[in-house]
């Protein structure tokens, strides 16, 4: 049966052993007084949720959908529910400021937490999936009023929020959006316009729905220099529902429970978030938490589909295999986890998803630091690090989640195609993470060409030098981490070479580019991995559970960091590649 | 909007440019009177077909599904009707003996017709989809009562065919079969079980249906030697219905318009196929033409996605593109075509769709040359090549068909997640070619376990020696065949002897042989694609369309070929790779 056991062994071992998260809470007053098992009881709480509470509502949800009634998103059966307890467990204020309300833990466990509510239902992550990044936008650049008014609600998970780009003819290029702001006498603003793509622009979670609009004012320049933010209530301080319309629902290939909303906006009265014109900037903050929790969502579906796989696996009895055990009884038939492509895929699986767990988390104790370090040093070098990461974590994890997600499928055989079995919902669900918040495409040319290319070259370079001192961590996986740094290095000069001779080069190879990275994190990953699993062995640590972590690690090693040189090797001929006529 | 252009004048350069079929038609009695006008025809016909009767079936017949009504089945609007134009035409006898009403034409010609059925309508093909595998069955291994009461009817369309193998407990593992076969006083036999995952087990396109039941006599030995093969018809001679039923269908996450049925033989009245305890043997002269068809699924979905995101892609204008033809007009954004991301993708699915069509066409050459051919070395040398082919075509293809299919999807940003575009269910239907019909990991094992380790060691090196004359065709890509051809050879070093020290090491590495083997034929593919394309030039061809061909070639040995080096490298370190206790 397709179910969800949040891997919370395999979480803390990544914050405490192989990040040593603690060590920096020690060093942050707004942490000092958190101890590690504290942390572990915040997960396991949400462990529970995420398991008892939402996981079954997934399936269903799948079927039923959303609908349109009487102009009122109705979401499937239990999703309000679900919601309702949610807040009541007080998890919309985790990682939030106590000064709104929030109870400020580190980010590290709303990732962590984040991770286990995605594997268990996507589509009702949908919801307050944009909370974080509203409060985080409101907070930066919100007026004073508008924080008063806005952020405790949205903390305490009272209200929920939705983020308003697209339009029809602006999706990856928002500078193209035509929705209007006019200024009133009173100081607000009336919006006018349609955005698509709106999730949860309408739904029955909760009473109010906040919206962030992106739009333009009257006199602004044109291009995405000339975009505002505005923020548009669906119900209005004196109670009143604002001029928005749900005019329609998506059908969509997955996250069915997701209200994909078409929205209208008839003169709505919002306010402005930030300065005229910079809308784009104080959106920004926005997408930038968005995108590590898109990662996020890879990385839960990754491991829900492993872990399905290896349950599965271990109890479909399908031919002999060609090695078995020695103690194997005699039988017809043997477990196809003992056979070698199943066993390989289902290793395959977990080494991914126990390496980005600690790629993935890295982001959050980074902006951990950004956010609340008392060294300025140190938060200036988190926030170059956050920037270079973002970009990876949300690409390659979200890739990782789907790819997984077939590869796992693939282990359930003629039954993965099969509704009942619920791996083809996983697949479904995880498709869109290429997609949104900034195409995989996006973030590629995003961490090359306007990062490592631009401003972020020194920082990139000096990344590398601290990634590199992982590799002391572990031998073996230590040189493969080195020569991953190497063949970076390379990469990094003949594309600093290709791009003066061509401008279109780095654009051709970005894509490469960011596999390359996310494979040097990998091998960063599972390096550190090792040697802190030995390390926890020494100190007398449970030494079979442990001693799975290293041969995990090195499973990558021989099976997935190959990978890389093909990446590599194509950034590195890039200038010879692909400069056909348009 | 989605749609579909049969790819007519590429697939005709297959097949007489590249790979020169007409000049095997002249030396084979059967296809002598063929020319290349009357085969050209015929593919104009079967593209009218596929894009103006089946395509517009699609959408609607995904969103309606089959379903069961007083306990039959009934297949979405407008399928039966277009089955019965399918038979008005004359298709289902196309490549069929004369001697049983068939056209007796080449099975390269069937292939490209199939090629094009499941690019317009993979769900639909599903119930026609076994017919031919089923007439080769019951003509190699039918007794003459049964050829001559079935075979006429299965030619002409009038009767369909399923293939009933798999049980719950009996998947990839068919020697775990259960349903029994008690043999009657009157030479019949009661058929009485339960059977999964049957497609078009039951439906409402023809008047009756021809089930090949995979089943044990009474003195059976256990395993896969004690399978016989039974002729079940769902209507009998005299007019009554079999004691066969549907009791159920699968909820899947594709092909909705195919029926997927639960079958239940209460004693139902069959007749013996082939010898008694022969039926997996008998049942593998279908399984191979089913496997090169499931190969040209994956064919049909990749040029299906690859055409339809090229259109969208040249229409969709998003954000000006890092270098623009010199004579573009000054506008706010190009086409997402321009954008190198985008560009790299389109090529990408163009290189391999030509590439993979000549792959999958030369296997349907191969086997008219095996069948049909008058000289016995040729026949031999075909029959041998077709072995190793089909594995890979079958594998690969279908792998590249879903792939694609998601490379595409991303082509058209959030409009690709959304049902209305059709690329989301190209990439749902795709999905199950990997599985059906053996698995990808059990072809891996067929062709490198069964067959290059075993007794087809001496055909697959005299095969790449024949595959090596092809270097001659184009310089450049000529050396990237040759080096393809050496690392295959090094891998087969590598793997026999990493075979003798450990022999689960193969299963281990079978699946990177296998894309391995995939990208040696694609290296090959282009190289004879480019040389042919020159050649054609040099006659006075289309200069310009092609050049294309010759620029495709080369940007698939750019940018896919490097990937083939992981695969074998893979290989050639087996014997160090994952070795670890089951």
């Amino acid at each position: 049966m397709y179910r969800y056991d949040a891997p919370l062994r395999e979480m803390r071992f990544v914050i405490e052993e192989v990040l040593r998260a603690p060590d920096d809470w020690r060093e942050t007053p707004l942490f000092a007084d958190l101890d590690t098992d504290t942390a572990a009881e915040v997960l396991q709480q949400a462990a529970r949720f995420a398991g008892e509470v939402l996981q079954p509502l997934n399936a269903p949800g799948d079927r039923e959908g959303c609908r349109l009634e009487g102009g009122r998103v109705k979401t499937p059966a239990g999703f309000p529910q679900a919601w309702a307890a949610f807040v009541e467990g007080g998890w919309p204020a985790l990682a939030c400021d106590p000064e709104f309300g929030g109870q400020g833990l580190p980010q590290v466990l709303n990732a962590a937490l984040f991770e286990m509510l995605v594997a268990a239902n996507h589509a009702w992550v949908m919801y307050p999936g944009l909370l974080h990044g509203a409060y985080e936008t409101l907070k930066a650049h919100g007026s004073p009023a508008l924080r008063q008014a806005y952020l405790p609600r949205l903390v305490s998970g009272q209200w929920l929020a939705a983020m308003a780009l697209s339009e029809p003819q602006a999706g990856s290029d928002l500078g193209l959006v035509r929705t209007a702001a006019t200024p009133q006498a009173d100081g607000s603003l009336r919006i006018s316009g349609g955005k698509i793509f709106i999730s949860g622009g309408d739904h029955d979670l909760s009473d109010n729905i906040v919206h962030l609009v992106l739009c333009r004012l009257p006199d602004a320049p044109p291009g995405s220099k000339g975009l505002s933010l505005a923020l548009v209530p669906a119900v209005l301080p004196d109670g009143a529902r604002n001029a928005m319309h749900c005019d329609g629902l998506e059908h969509k290939m997955g996250i069915h429970g997701s209200a994909t909303c078409v929205m209208r906006y008839e003169g709505a009265t919002g306010w402005l978030v930030g300065e005229p014109h910079r809308g784009l900037g104080a959106m920004f903050v926005m997408m930038n938490a968005a995108r590590l929790h898109v990662g996020l969502q890879g990385l839960g579906h990754l491991e829900m589909a492993a872990q399905n796989a290896r349950r599965y696996a271990a109890e479909r009895l399908q031919m002999r295999a060609a090695r078995r055990p020695d103690d194997a009884p005699a039988a017809a038939a043997d477990p196809i986890a003992w056979h070698p492509a199943m066993r390989r895929t289902l290793r395959d699986l977990q080494a991914l998803s126990e390496g980005l767990r600690v790629v993935a988390y890295r982001a959050a104790t980074v902006i951990d630091v950004l956010e609340q370090h008392p060294d300025p040093q140190r938060r200036a070098a988190a926030a170059a690090e956050a920037a270079l990461l973002t970009p990876v974590v949300k690409a390659f994890c979200s890739q990782q989640g789907f790819e997984g997600a077939s590869a796992a499928l693939q282990v359930f055989g003629g039954y993965g195609f099969l509704r009942d079995y619920g791996i083809e919902q996983t697949l479904r669900d995880a498709r869109i993470g290429a997609i949104y918040e900034g195409t995989n495409q996006i973030q590629a040319i995003d961490l090359l060409v306007r990062k490592v290319l631009g401003p972020s070259g020194p920082a990139f370079e000096a990344w590398l030098d601290v990634l590199a001192e992982g590799a002391d961590a572990d031998a073996a996986l230590g040189t493969a981490l080195r020569q991953q740094i190497a063949f970076a290095h390379e990469a990094l000069t003949a594309v600093r070479a290709g791009a003066a001779r061509d401008a279109e080069a780095p654009f051709r190879v970005a894509d490469d580019f960011l596999a390359g990275v996310a494979h040097l994190l990998l091998a960063w990953a599972w390096c550190l991995s090792a040697g802190a699993a030995r390390r926890a062995a020494e100190r007398g640590g449970d030494a079979v559970w442990l001693a799975e972590r290293v041969s995990l690690a090195r499973h990558g090693a021989d099976w997935i960091l190959p990978q890389a040189a093909v990446h590599w090797q194509r950034v590195r001929t890039m200038a010879a590649l692909g400069a056909v006529a348009v």
